[in-house]
């Protein structure tokens, strides 16, 4: 059931909208502002003597951003109708309508950390009237009006607002070419920020944490970003989630909402040493506008963040049709960083779920053969005879295998047994399918075709093997980047899952996109993924999807979109290893658009014990299953060896009883890159699980059990770590205590150097 | 049946090729030859001293492509194994080895200008090797040998000449990008020539007609290109196939066979102004090389043509998987003209068919929904109502309809009746399907879903009621170049043309291409158009392709593809009218690729006689019934009115008797520009249809019936202009001539200016 209340504030038609044009400059700046229901959070706008949009922001009377500029430039269009330039939507702009209202509804997701979800906020729309005199077409044309009317929508809650510009159609807007979006974000102080660099194509980066005044200089150092970084547009370019924390204690997190058929935003920071917004615009061969340009707007303040857009191949950042709106621009603001973190603002900023059927999606824990390719032990190719391949032209059959793959008979069904014993739902399978040969990094188009298996992978068998277990396969299909050839495959790949029973994708998109010059952020990739998530809906298929765009909360939406990775997974464990603060920093940045499928649960950290790989996971073995719950997923994998885990039945029993759907969670502890502590209380069921998990200097923690009902009791199991436990040195030392405990107790645990604590609580 | 031999004539593994890399310069350059069939044309091949392969060709002793180096420069491929730059495949090359073999075969065309088609040529291979010290990967690394092998390998027939690059697969050459292909061809002299300017997106423009020596000045004068040409990347650029004339008298043809995963390749002419061949690559946000750059390489003699490939978003020209080949460059000579158009060089050059049934593959008559639309008199959109329209928002039945839709039931049932009384198989109609509204040149992707019928087209009834009377509709699909679009809606698209019935679609690509920066004729989109072309060939449909790419004989291994346009067809005689030569020079250059809709017939040239158009078509109806037949293509519109043609009913007869596939053709007069008279033996009869068409000059045309049956009587149907006809003043004018011919009889007839004649000779 959906409670639902909309209530009209007050519609302000200001008077002087009537007023003519030429009277503009010397009329006193309109303003107009909302607060949040609770009232902390204040929204103000207005428009500057200039006619640009500003807004500003604060927070139980704080500045969280100052006033901002809000605008869009757009480029050149040959086709435009009036001369050669489209004018900017920059400036120029009066108010001719303030709408404010509220909004307050209850919600229930398909799946979540809690069974409800209120969306409450007061809002203020603001219709701003563009009149200008432009060239008209033809060379030599006499100037002509053009009227142009945006919308700028503000929501503001109790936990921070969203913006978004929108445009209705009209006349004289009805398709145009974004330059850039000029959304300012000026923050009032040098705060600490965990910040990834800016890059059109990948967020598995580590995170750094600076000061806003340290991040050019940390990109001109040497940085170690842990990853080769393609596509640095800026000195000053950082990635969104962006977590800060103020002098003063306040937690500050800048994102975006519902980015459908949308260029993913970045942020360039204005410093003291910004010169100039660069413009990219790389012209490509039906050039709009030449080689990089210096935007001509004035630069901001230092300490502002401005938007950055990811590009196209020829440069251009977005081609629209009116009527459309951007994504929400959202900053979310607390006191208590607890609230980054329980916060559904992307959620609600998201459109209703639009699956009329929704009963095929399901949360989903499951194994792999996976984890062996990753750390180098066995391969996803089959051969090793051939310097390259072409799909077309290979005799599988005949075909020497190579002796390393892994995607075989034997060792699925193994996968399988070790799933049903352990009531993992699924068992993922990489490799599955021809083409792994030269498959990453060729600008190779017809690189996999999605249905035909290796030889030694027996498709029926091993489905009918699986589902007479209770178990299903999880499919496969790693695009390579090269987009237009899974759209191509992408009808008949579904309708092989269909035929053979399964019912959810791992995709990817390791890679240089083709067609190239495009990227993972661009709007036409981010409309790609959504393309496959409503195809694959269709299919009633489940997507998890790897190295694609970064989530913003579409998952409301699009409830079978499950999973995704976008950030540094476990996967880098055996790259060199994540940082043990890594996973307290997550869930502020990476997790605000949707859950992340880790993939945790490396039990044999030590790589080297059982591989040539002489990486080592940067966590306990405790800690490894508070990831379980402080990296909330509806998708959790249990990534280790089904051989590893038999050594370690005990702790393993754990993942055997998380749930991974909730009615309920609270988050008890939380601190930026240092610790996170969450209860949560499984689905349809009065048990809860807990879950602590720390960065390299261990953590206290100190849970008080206020949330389990009151006099009853809970048969408690708590795994922690061991006292002389360790990350490095003694990873696999924990300790598993059993106890019956009720509501108003408070356990004191002790989380080791990258460990942490997981607790089941049973209601008996 | 297929006669075929293949015989070695000599595999010379030259003895020096197993000599240390240091001899290399001080050695004589190596040197083949082969020569054509008859011997007429000779073929010779050396390496220079610098390792530059050299080829020369000549006829009858002349020269027709003095010493032309051969090669491509590579692009930088930041994936590449050995540091950042691939070599060029330009130089440093000495010949393994040389095989000179002779291949005959004669192959029977699914349709066709002769039932059979001899494939006779000498072919010469060469193995070329280059041996070089390279940069090792990673930074300061040492130099490393890398070994590759290449194979250039001509065909020498009587009428010309084919080469073509091949690309073995081996270890040091498995991936590659191209930066240029540098195939040279330089001229013996100042030719004259029939060019189009050199675009990378469309073939519409006015064919010029000038001294290779004045191309340049012709960009520079304010020329009436025809057509807004978008992408002039040099002042001497050129399309393929151009047409040249020597003083002389050779006739010289250079084209291109077999592209199919490759860019389209232009001809840039070095001329005496020539300061360096452009090499524009624009990098893109991937950049690969710095923004246009000069090619390093020698700039060739003046009088050379330079390939030049067209770009991807990025500025390269493609990327290659060995084993792999280019298309065939193809240069045709002999000194009589007519050689010229009954040449078979360039299907030869093509795979044979790789359907394995073809039955469903027929040649078509057609009339359509489409002459009043172009003219401006109706419309193919449904409604005014909308500035701009979103398919999945507009509910049509509610939509106010203009009352200028011309795809309607009324109207398409007029024209069924119109085929089926005058023996046309198929009813063409545009503008059936949703999206017209706002189609073209908006950067729309989602334009069209090619399967949504407006309200008043009924498309199950309409085509019930054709097949009720024997005639088949004509489906159409408009992309507006949003290819991505396409391929999404592609198997949809053929499902719903299998379940009503339609066996051949008419696609057109007007506009720029979605995605943005990509040309008409890059490598990913003639990928594209062979994607469409073996999808429909799945769903057996036929192929007649609008505004994409230019052919270059692919309807040999594809006889699905019926048809193309890809030239300034019949559609400009209501945009400003096509020059009176034009028909006379198209089967010179654009039909070299294979056949052209050009949709003749239009019997009322002057428009605004029955609408507001005041252009006016340059032909008289003799001069349009010609065109059945020196436009040879197995697709033939009637593209006028039905009631113009009820008009002319007399004239209109010989539409009817017509056949469009062939057992014989005979071009018995031919001169670019100015004449064309062929006779064709209708396939499976007795019967020869003759056409003559000429410029605005006139012409007098003497006709040897020696190809009918010795001793046979036939009745001939003359259509001939009227003495005082005249394509601007008098077009309507003909007569129409019965008698009794038989073989070794001449007829002599006039044609007048723009005009022509029609003949039918049907066996007694």
């Amino acid at each position: 059931m959906i409670m639902e209340t909309r209530r009209l504030i007050s519609a302000v038609k200001t008077a002087w909208a009537l007023l003519p044009v030429c009277l503009l400059a010397c009329l006193p700046a309109a303003a107009g502002s909302v607060k949040s229901p609770n009232g902390n959070i204040e929204l103000r706008f207005s428009v500057d003597n200039t006619g640009r949009p500003v807004y500003e922001m604060t927070y139980k009377d704080r500045a969280v951003v100052k006033p901002s500029h809000l605008g869009l430039e757009l480029a050149k269009d040959k086709h435009a109708s009036k001369g050669e330039n489209e004018t900017d939507l920059m400036d120029g702009f009066r108010v001719v309508k303030e709408e404010v209202s509220e909004f307050d509804e209850t919600w229930q997701p398909v799946w979540g950390e809690t069974r409800d979800i209120r969306n409450h906020y007061n809002e203020l729309a603001v219709t701003l009237r563009q009149e200008l005199k432009v060239k008209g077409g033809g060379p030599g044309a006499a100037l002509v009006p053009q009227v142009r009317t945006i919308v700028i929508r503000f929501r503001v809650y109790d936990d921070g607002m969203g913006l978004r510009y929108e445009f209705p159609q009209q006349p004289e807007l009805n398709y145009f070419l974004i330059k850039e979006e000029r959304t300012e974000f000026a923050m009032a102080g040098d705060h600490t920020a965990w910040w990834l660099p800016g890059d059109y194509d990948t967020q598995e980066q580590m995170t750094q944490q600076t000061r806003l005044s340290e991040i050019r200089g940390r990109f001109n150092t040497a940085v170690n970003w842990g990853n080769s970084s393609v596509a640095v547009f800026s000195e000053t370019g950082v990635q969104t989630a962006l977590q800060m924390k103020t002098a003063d204690g306040l937690y500050i997190n800048i994102h975006e909402a519902a980015c459908l058929d949308y260029a993913t935003m970045h942020l360039e920071l204005v410093d003291a040493e910004t010169k100039a917004l660069t413009t990219k615009l790389y012209g490509g061969s039906n050039a709009y506008t030449p080689a990089p340009t210096p935007s001509p707007w004035p630069l901001p303040a230092p300490l502002t963040f401005v938007s950055h857009l990811t590009p196209d191949a020829t440069g251009l950042k977005g081609a629209m049709q009116t009527p459309c709106e951007t994504p929400w621009r959202t900053v979310m603001v607390s006191d208590d960083a607890r609230d980054m973190l329980s916060s559904n603002l992307i959620l609600n900023l998201n459109e209703p779920c639009k699956l009329e059927d929704t009963s095929w999606i399901h949360p989903t824990k499951y194994c792999g053969v996976w984890w062996e390719m990753i750390v180098g032990k066995s391969s996803w190719n089959y051969t090793n005879d051939y310097p390259s391949i072409k799909l077309d032209q290979i005799d599988w059959s005949c075909v020497k295998p190579n002796g390393r793959h892994a995607a075989n008979n034997e060792k699925v069904k193994r996968y399988i047994d070790f799933a049903a014993k352990n009531g993992l739902d699924e068992v993922l399978v990489e490799g599955w399918n021809v083409g792994w040969e030269d498959w990453a990094n060729m600008w190779k188009r017809d690189v996999f075709d999605f249905v035909t298996p290796y030889p030694d992978f027996d498709i029926k068998m091993l489905n009918d093997y699986a589902h007479a277990k209770g178990v299903k396969l999880l499919m496969h299909h790693e695009t390579s980047s090269s987009s237009q050839n899974y759209e191509r495959h992408l009808k008949e790949a579904y309708e092989l899952m269909n035929k053979y029973g399964y019912d959810a994708v791992k995709t990817g998109y390791v890679g240089d996109i083709i067609p190239r010059g495009d990227h993972h952020y661009s709007q036409s990739m981010n409309n790609h993924y959504l393309y496959v998530i409503q195809e694959a809906a269709k299919h009633h298929v489940m997507v998890n999807s790897h190295e694609a765009t970064r989530p913003t909360g579409l998952c409301r939406t699009y409830p079978n979109l499950v999973g995704g990775e976008s950030a540094r997974g476990t996967e880098y464990e055996a790259f060199g290893g994540n940082n043990p603060d890594h996973t307290c920093i997550l869930p502020f940045t990476r997790l605000q658009g949707g859950p992340m499928d880790y993939t945790p649960g490396i039990f044999e950290t030590r790589l080297e014990n059982w591989s040539d790989n002489t990486s080592w996971a940067r966590i306990t073995i405790a800690g490894t299953l508070a990831l379980y719950l402080t990296m909330y997923s509806p998708l959790q994998m249990a990534a280790d060896l089904p051989e590893h885990y038999e050594q370690y039945d005990d702790a393993f029993q754990f993942i055997r009883d998380v749930a991974c759907d909730w009615d309920d969670s609270r988050y008890l502890e939380a601190e930026p890159g240092d610790y996170i502590t969450v209860a949560r209380k499984a689905k349809g069921t009065d048990n809860w699980f807990v879950g602590g998990k720390c960065d390299e200097q261990g953590h206290q923690s100190v849970i008080k059990l206020d949330f389990l009902d009151k006099g009853r009791q809970y048969d408690c199991t708590i795994y922690a770590d061991a006292k002389d436990a360790h990350y490095e040195t003694n990873p696999k030392a924990y300790v598993i205590t059993k106890k019956v405990v009720k509501a108003g107790q408070t356990l004191r645990l002790t989380e080791a150097p990258g460990g942490g604590f997981a607790i089941s609580l049973i209601a008996r």
